[in-house]
């Protein structure tokens, strides 16, 4: 049987525009690789006479209705109250929650000064015959019960506690709604662009039943999303396997990663397994590629650093740029960005370096080189190696791609796979 | 009288989770600073069944139904036929839209390659009677009609697309619905919680009537919006203005900018008004502030670029850090972040230097130091300060609260008011 789910975010918050319902998005993609179809998104706010509405609807077209939001303790989070009401169903203490609550307020919030208060204990009263979902990442609990056939779960509305009960509380459960096991793999994918891609894949995705093939277009690059349903986990890998390795010859190396790691995550990782070190110069970019080296955790294993060269002056004095060659050839240019890799990683002794010099826009540079214009050296324990690239006249989009490219040409590099001209 | 709308938002891609639903957002936070309520959001997807049975719920609890998405020329475009059946409309080509869409496609869409194909003909058909939105950003228009006292409006689904048609034709459309003028201000303040601020300002807030007055909490941030209604642009103003007053009085210099600026934005136009340069020296921040000033275009005009000294023989080669000094006392120390601002400031001859080292965890960084601590450090032309501050123990936000204190630090020096300790 194929289930139906709808999701309902309750919150005001959400319909003054002040937060956008990440949760519905988030809930939504895990329950496509659950295989349940999701028809409606309803959000509506602190109310419960409107919040009961839309669980009527929900209920009359919907097996499964997840709620995100109203579980805290102040007075305007109504949330399991009201959908107690609708299903005839009393609150009850839950004396675990309550100890959970007050150990909470014991431990941690007393560092921050946080003293609890009586309504916070108003979290531990939950629908009777309920499971509980436990929140690891505030006080709040989650729950889940099934009443006349359909399926009520209910999940904290803060993204970072809903994704986390959602992952460890409402997927086991749901998972067991079904007796098959869903399985999904994310291959990551930078150099050519949705439509391309989906053109390439086209026959193989219609021939697929399972496991399924769908692309998603993220920021300047792609995701595939591989997902099986089996008896077994095993079973799910072992149908999943064929159609991995069809993809990979399809597409070869613009797959970037099968793990589901970020691009400064792979060559994070690329370079620590290797034991070599990197160091960055960025003139357009100014930041962003360091940026996101270092958003992730780790990263100080194996990047020393790096210049944002963001003035032809600092070229020069941080990273040995000769002042000639930037004056003859200008700022954007091939020597500049193979002087800026070479030099920085020169400075700090590092393996490789990156040198990145390009005109970000929205104004020109003076000199006659476009808006969009990107050069992008990989210094290499074995040369330089430089590429223009075309990076789009938008200014966000142009540093985000002229990160991209780099972080990619050391992929390349790292993997022994070419790089293109 | 007060208008009601509701948001149905038609695309399969939301509810699959491939995109987050940011037009509700968008045309929520518009519509609440125009004193229209909104109860209710919905999502649908590209099902035309389904997509009646919304419109049919939304018109029995809402006065104004505002669609988004489903305007294109594909096959599963069908959001102004559905429509159309559902207020009993014909659907007629119009001759103007027409040829708009053909011009595009001779002028732009030419050069990309991208030739006209006759569906996309399909968009100039519309509701008979209606009153056409131009979409200056794509090819497929939206569209506005009143029947049986309901007002629906159908706006494209790309957020970009979206937000320039709500600005130039929806909003003047539905300003039209009321008589009255409706402006609104952006406060925006840095130093104090989204809690504490409502409880300082919760009598203001309860008192006043017209203008409103409403906090949003940002990334580290906190917004208050300050919204006036009256017959005349001049006579909101006027109406806002005591207002505005108070609130400067109550909360002070933790207001940074009252026109809608970012941290980075409102810094960089003070020191691009002063004639004066920055540099930057970022360890734990590794890059993110030196990211957040050249977002902002124009920012190569003040800023003359930084290191990311990621590691500690970095902050020796370029910054002259003396490395008994970090040996000794950490590179998370007061002593540090100051050689740190003035070293990179003393390097690029600029006027103001800024100083980051903290430790962003999720590790620790093998000294005694707790994750979340950080120092930040301010050179000036009439000498340095450095402050430590607690950024939080989760690395991304740990990040962001670190850019932001230094941020509001050099704020705070070029706007001469009392930096806290």
């Amino acid at each position: 049987m194929t289930y139906t789910a709808e999701i309902i975010g309750v919150g005001t918050e959400l319909l003054l525009g002040n937060t956008v319902n990440t949760d519905a998005r988030d809930i939504s993609e895990a329950l496509s690789e659950l295989g349940i179809n999701v028809f409606f998104h309803t959000v509506v706010g602190d109310n419960p006479q409107r919040l009961k509405s839309a669980v009527d609807i929900a209920r009359s077209r919907a097996d499964i209705i997840i709620t995100t939001g109203g579980l805290g303790p102040t007075y305007d989070d109504m949330t399991k109250q009201t959908i107690a009401e609708c299903f005839g169903k009393k609150l009850v203490y839950d004396e675990e929650t309550g100890r959970l609550i007050k150990e909470f307020f014991d431990n941690i919030a007393s560092k921050t000064g946080n003293k609890m208060t009586d309504n916070n204990l108003q979290q531990a009263m939950l629908p009777e015959g309920c499971t509980i979902f436990r929140n690891e990442k505030g006080t709040a609990p989650g729950c889940a019960f099934e009443s006349e056939g359909k399926h009520v779960l209910m999940l904290p509305g803060p993204p970072m506690e809903c994704r986390a009960m959602f992952s460890a509380c409402a997927l086991p459960y749901l998972k067991k709604l079904s007796s098959s096991e869903i399985i999904s793999r994310s291959i990551h994918i930078f150099g050519l662009g949705e439509s391309a891609i989906e053109h390439r894949l086209r026959p193989l995705m219609q021939s697929l039943d399972n496991p399924t093939l769908a692309p998603y277009a993220k920021s300047g690059e792609v995701m595939l999303r591989l997902t099986a349903k089996a008896d077994t986990a095993q079973e799910a890998e072992r149908l999943m396997e064929p159609v991995l390795e069809q993809v990979k010859r399809e597409l070869g190396d613009i797959i970037y990663s099968i793990d589901g790691k970020s691009l400064e995550a792979t060559v994070v990782t690329l370079l620590t397994e290797k034991g070599k070190t990197l160091a960055t110069a960025e003139s357009c970019t100014g930041g962003l590629l360091a940026k996101r080296i270092t958003d992730i955790p780790g990263a100080s294993q194996t990047y020393l650093g790096g210049v944002n060269s963001y003035s032809n002056e600092s070229k020069t004095i941080f990273l040995g740029v000769d002042s000639g060659v930037i004056e003859s050839l200008g700022a954007v240019s091939e020597e500049v960005a193979i002087a800026m890799a070479e030099g920085v990683a020169e400075k700090l002794s590092a393996d490789f370096g990156i040198g990145i010099t390009g005109v970000a826009g929205p104004g020109s540079d003076g000199s006659e080189k476009e808006v969009g214009t990107v050069f992008i050296a990989l210094k290499t324990p074995e040369g330089t190696r430089c590429v223009q690239r075309f990076a789009g006249r938008d200014r966000h989009r142009n540093r985000l791609m002229s990160a991209n490219y780099a972080l990619d040409m050391l992929r390349r590099w790292l993997t022994g796979i070419e790089i293109p001209g």
